[in-house]
């Protein structure tokens, strides 16, 4: 058991603070969701280290923290790790040309299990019996805290803390021979919500849960098979989306390209539960997932909003950017004129020194600005695609209200988040969450508007999928919405906090 | 005579390279005219450095290679200046502590005369006769290679390649006895479009150039007078407009406050000229100027094209983020949806390798994507601020014809700019303009749309005043559409090249 | 089996060279046999990093590269690791309150096995079954590569490239219950040369390998144990020496301070054979082992060699500083005056660039300039402590000969060094060993000397021992002067690169 | 005029403390004096950055503070500057090939005038009517702040804190034409002792003070002029000693070559004062003045301390390094045994933290160890060159009796130094000076010794020169021991702080 020092004091809290966070979300976006990754891994192509560098690019809203790419080339695997944005740490000559070889692996990443330390940035790499490994996830093992338990007493020595390694020690300890039959051994015992790709000296692997919760697709350029989180990784690189992995589907790739692609399910049936807060927030607008943008889902969810709820206003604001195509559809769907009356500062730091006399609403100000001439005056509904704590939006609205309102409605274009994720997503405890604690009258007195409106969780499925929710099988993953969570809860059963498993305080 | 080194090669400029462009402008903007600077002063405030920082923060889009900010307290000045961002590098407690004192001036700055090496990096701070001196300053001298030239000859020694130093030699070699008489004889001298704010131990001073080229207002916090370019940067610290400073007004603000400022009027009337092109694209949209805000002139350039040069489409797309207040008023007044077909990925970073294969406008993709399902079997027109070099746009015509396009038609929110900018503006040499090189059906070919058309100068002058361009005497400076530069071109008539007073090629 | 990638090129090497030597030797060092470890353990001190800081400083000597420290406290293990010297990374109040806790094991490394990336820097930590275990290690296992792949085989994973993480896989995997007697096994399964210590959350443990080849000491501050590797260690914190840990033994120390330490000794018994080299190069000169001074040590192979080889000269002249302490017994014994002929310069920096013209001796001046007064017109005899490629020693004859030497002659503290040490020395491969290329009059032309002359191993033994070396049980390990091996090189008998446990390529 | 901010903190000081000391010398040397500067040009040479890097390199020892290098080449001038040693900055081929060109001209400093920001490193540049102009000085001037006043009313703006600006501005506004009167006009109007080296587009001109206080010598490689400090820094790029420059003399080098340099002797004749203390301890053993190598003098000095002050002991043991020459003279005199008995830790970091239990003598032990086996039970005199504030000495001594030592005398090999100098020597107050507040007697019991003696003037004088001091014209400036200044102290009996130009308080 674990001890915090007599002093009371936390001195490794304390060392991770300083390493943890060097690319701090800014205030406002600092009360959402966040997505915790993204994975892009190719093979067969002849910059697969380059393609991979652009298509993480393309995914860093999936995880700004981190990020690492493994390639292989003639026997030999290689690997640059680094904190911060792709595009500030991959983008020289010198590490590109150190990741040689046809074959890539990359994964951006958000700390949620296993700080921020570089030795917790995916891809993990270990040389098995069978040569060398390299895996990528995305998601969360909900019985990562016992397996990881039971492999340590058996004599397995854990070097990171991420959940990932968990499944490589049950590879290299499994009684099977082949390598693809050791990974179906390992990910049968393995309960939670993931999107895998790992990569061999001549394969590429891609592997969906049972349930489908974390997005995975396949892609391919001029033949090479891509494994990716969303669409907007292809087209970066000008590649072809060819089809979503199926929940639970082991899917192998080689050298023969995409045609001699081989695909597996070794798991039990199970209804497929993709998380819709992918549409709600976490995936890029121009990515497409069923056909459909996620910008039209958006405008979509925004129409249905102005259907259930609308307000007699004179303008429309989104509070921008994750609200801006919902205020669009509503403000269509209303007739009433849509206007950007929040200017985004683009340049955003990490922490600022607060003036002492007391700015109003000084942390949202270093990133958004009232556009006073066009809220002077108006009744005015602003529009957002969630509330998690409630923090940033009582600050906008009194800056909204600072720059002349009459009025100021606000309509959200999800249903109220009101329980924690335990699938990959970070979101705070129920203590700290807004809609766990308040009834929607009093969030309207909180968050200081004159009226609120979430859209239904019915309202939500339509704009999605078309259809109302399913109630005996839901068609997603809404448990933040609801709290009926699909994946069991293995470890958080046990007493086991879901996602802690660290062991040492590191600080380099 | 400064020659290059006999192997041909300029190991000046390649040095440079190294440190001159740390924070480049990604791939799209770099396809923009740049404003070169913004200027916060602050004097009276017990808060004036981090007041200063926020304000520079929210004038970041004015000068993003490089801030400094000196203040004074007790008869000390106190100085810290850093390339980069102004959120990257003055946000520490550390560096706010090193600036004490409640007078303050701060700065950013693009590079254009001198290198951006440190010793560039405004306010220039001198230790006259009468004591400190600061001046930070926004604009361009346009006879500060001659000036310099009489100066060196006269003993005096420059440090840097600025020409602000310049006025700061005049005013020290200057016969007058009352340093404001200096500064007034200093002036005098100087030919130029500027915008600048001084600080001495107990004064802030601001000036603006007779015809007004340039923006600078005051404001105030509390009573504590504030001088800087835009209101946006009163905004961001709770600060009230007071009013612009007028062209050629010289503005004395003390520790009496807002209500002892004193205005002095030293040069000739002369018709004001203020640079149209801050209201298509160097201001804020959020910044307040003659009583509107930017983004609602803007919608109102786009009100007026879609009059001058509608084209039927199914499809308004703004070119992001710079197009979008003009799309939207085309839209409006074209009464054709408006959509977001291009989605800008926030997350920048400096030089990408490009992958050997040929990604298929690979730079522009760094930033931009299509939302194909916006795009995809739709006729399309395209609303952008400006094309300078045209190279972006014909990346972006094209990636929205891959998208599926059946039409690409573009809109210019600004008339062709055809001549570059010698008043404080980096922009191309003449051979480099598109304007200047093409005609518009030779652009419309160059760029791939199936039509072009800007609006027209006075259709430009319509909707930011109200009125026709005045042939006779033009209410505005907008040399770089019609090639009349209002303030005479010194140094360039003599031959010397505007903007080039480097002596040492210095790399730290 | 690993491959080079086909271009020929191997990109392995070519990142690393840019990572793993930021701290290189410069020019005359790096021609020298280099120890690779030192380590300092303590347990029971309220001052245990500040300690081990201090410690580490006095060994620097012993691995100049990298350095790590980790400690214990409340149930809590916490680490900081770092590249380059102890005295530039572990100095700030910060990194020393990162590390609380009243035991701590630290470690400083010369690259051997494994890269120095930053994994690879010692202490290892792992979390066993019985808690955390940290492990610090002087030496080299002979046997690594082969207990590496059988535990691969049996699903171990290892992260590191050290031969240590096989000793801590061995514990994990142990069938025993209690952890001592899991390390017993582990030990019993190693064949090397090594002194380790490790802690637990209650224990400090040190072993000695069973033939003791390298140094262990056991020391006490304030009744705390310290295990360390020299007492040079010990008298930095003003801590005393107790006794040097025995070959196989294990000590266990715990919070009952040195009064409670205990012994075990579960190895058959062997003849010791400690690192003759020690004496000759590796241990600071105020180091002190069986009661002497190296530094006496060192002045009395001087005497022997004057004995052995005297030649008439009129100055004796070391090379500093390594060959200091013998040149001052030699001139002594040989009645000639002795003179700091060659002077050092202490600020010796990376790599420079050689000017084309060909400076004489370019390398050798970075560090060395002859002080030409004393050395013009005499006949002069160079003593230094050995020679390894030659290359160095042949510059600084040349460079005494330029300041005008009538003779140079060259005598060595030490026989010829024609044998690679396997035990946790890092020397050049055989066909880089002079000695091992030449005999004496060719080695004698190479360097450019009138006479060359080594002690025999004899005079060595003498002068360290007291006595001739015993041919049947010698009583040190002399292999790299003898080549006769006292520790069995099992993976070199297999086929398998001694110390080549590489497996990826990565560079942070 | 200056005055603290309120709060009674200076944060000009505390800024500063951060940036100005980054390589501070360890506790034992920071309790010298400290020689400021190294100077090194070179004009006509293929690799002219190249050899000035080395140049620098060997003269690291008279400064380590901060480096700088301009080169000209083809009409235009090049430059880097770096706070650091040579060693670790001015390495690169990127560095070199950033000063190209066949005239170079270096500066190392340690800061005494201006605080060592960036823009305080020399050489300094200025773009004069007549063409770019370097300087790089080692010295002070001791009227600079008078002059500065007179220039600054005159309307010359100062950007640095360097009393070098003030020659510059007198160069530039001097009213003669041709650039060599100039400097003579400037230098006339200069009191101080300076050694100083220009560098013009097409010479490299060489001043040394009236009284040459200062050393500055003449050498040539290949025939190419090189003017540098001590014959070290011709020795490691194997250049040939020319010959010392007068008192008084300027030397103009150009492309000429070695045997076409001009001498001119502009001041009244003065007797020669060359500062005595490079002969106890600033240059390096290895330089050679006045055809004796200092190592040499300073074994003679060593000689006479002997015959001056011998003692009855076992053993000699110098305070290394720079003790050893001396007690080599005394050792040998005295027929006593000379041994190594403290030992110096070459790797010496930069503050550590002191370990709670006070470790006895902590600072001291960083760097030094005592060598038991040569001090315990033995009678021990140690000799060193000179005693500033006595702090190191006390805890030295300490350390050897703790060691075991008899007795310990001490004898030092310099006068007490109980006077500041204040020309370009970096020397405490008065008030700090141990010798200047106490007597030989209270200093031995302040130190601990049993006995003290320093070696007289005279002895001094005969050990360097030959004979004893001439009263009436002393042959060398011996101010620090004697409290005569040859040279006026001019802003001194103004009541300037001698060297405190500080303008603006900046941190990069």
């Amino acid at each position: 058991m674990k001890k915090r020092p007599p002093n009371g004091q936390n001195p490794r809290a304390s060392n991770l603070n300083l390493t943890t966070h060097p690319y701090d979300i800014d205030a406002a976006d600092s009360d959402k969701f966040h997505e915790e990754c993204g994975v892009f891994g190719i093979i067969g192509s002849p910059d697969a280290a380059a393609n991979t560098v652009l298509g993480l690019h393309a995914l860093q809203h999936r995880g700004q923290e981190a990020a690492g790419i493994v390639t292989h080339d003639a026997g030999q695997f290689f690997s640059h790790r680094s904190l911060g944005h792709v595009g500030d740490n991959f983008n020289s000559e010198a590490v590109i040309s150190s990741l040689p070889g046809d074959a890539a692996l990359g994964h951006n990443r958000y700390a949620t299990t296993g700080e921020t330390v570089l030795r917790n940035v995916q891809p993990l790499f270990a040389e098995l019996q069978s040569g060398g490994f390299a895996i990528g996830h995305n998601g969360n093992l909900t019985n990562a805290g016992t397996l990881r338990s039971q492999l340590v007493q058996r004599g397995c020595i854990f070097q990171s803390t991420m959940d990932s390694e968990v499944i490589i020690h049950l590879i290299a300890t499994s009684t099977y021979h082949d390598l693809l039959d050791r990974m179906i051994d390992a990910l049968r015992s393995v309960v939670g919500a993931y999107s895998l790709v790992a990569m061999t000296d001549d394969k590429l692997i891609g592997v969906r849960d049972p349930m489908g919760v974390r997005p995975l697709i396949l892609g391919q350029l001029d033949g090479a098979p891509i494994l990716t989180s969303e669409t907007c990784a292809l087209d970066i690189i000008g590649a072809e989306f060819v089809r979503e992995i199926d929940p639970g589907e082991i899917i192998v790739c080689g050298h023969g390209g995409i045609d001699e692609i081989e695909s597996i399910n070794p798991f039990p049936a199970a209804a497929a539960r993709p998380c819709i807060f992918e549409y709600v927030y976490f995936s890029r607008p121009d990515s497409i997932t069923n056909d459909r943008s996620i910008y039209a889902v958006r405008k979509a969810i925004g129409t249905y909003l102005a259907q259930e709820s609308a307000v007699a206003v004179d303008v429309v604001i989104p509070v921008p950017d994750s609200g801006t195509p919902a205020a669009m559809g509503y403000a269509e769907e209303a007739g009433v004129p849509f206007e950007l009356g929040i200017i985004r500062n683009h340049y955003v730091g990490r922490t600022f020194i607060e003036p002492s006399q007391n700015i109003r609403n000084f942390g949202v100000k270093l990133k958004h600005n009232a556009n006073r001439a066009e809220i002077e005056g108006r009744r005015v509904v602003l529009v957002d695609d969630s509330i998690v704590r409630g923090t940033t939006s009582k600050k906008i609205v009194q800056m909204v209200r600072d720059a002349g309102a009459l009025e100021v409605h606000m309509r959200i274009a999800s249903p109220p988040t009101a329980n924690p994720c335990f699938y990959g997503i970070d979101t705070p405890s129920r203590e700290e969450l807004f809609a766990a604690n308040f009834d929607l009258d009093a969030m309207a007195r909180e968050i200081g508007v004159d009226s609120l409106a979430f859209i239904s969780i019915n309202g939500l499925y339509r704009a999605v999928g078309g259809a109302d929710r399913d109630i005996g099988v839901p068609q997603f993953c809404d448990a933040c919405f609801t709290g009926e969570y699909p994946v069991a809860l293995v470890d958080l059963a046990q007493g086991r906090a879901p996602a802690q498993l660290s062991l040492l305080a590191e600080h380099t």
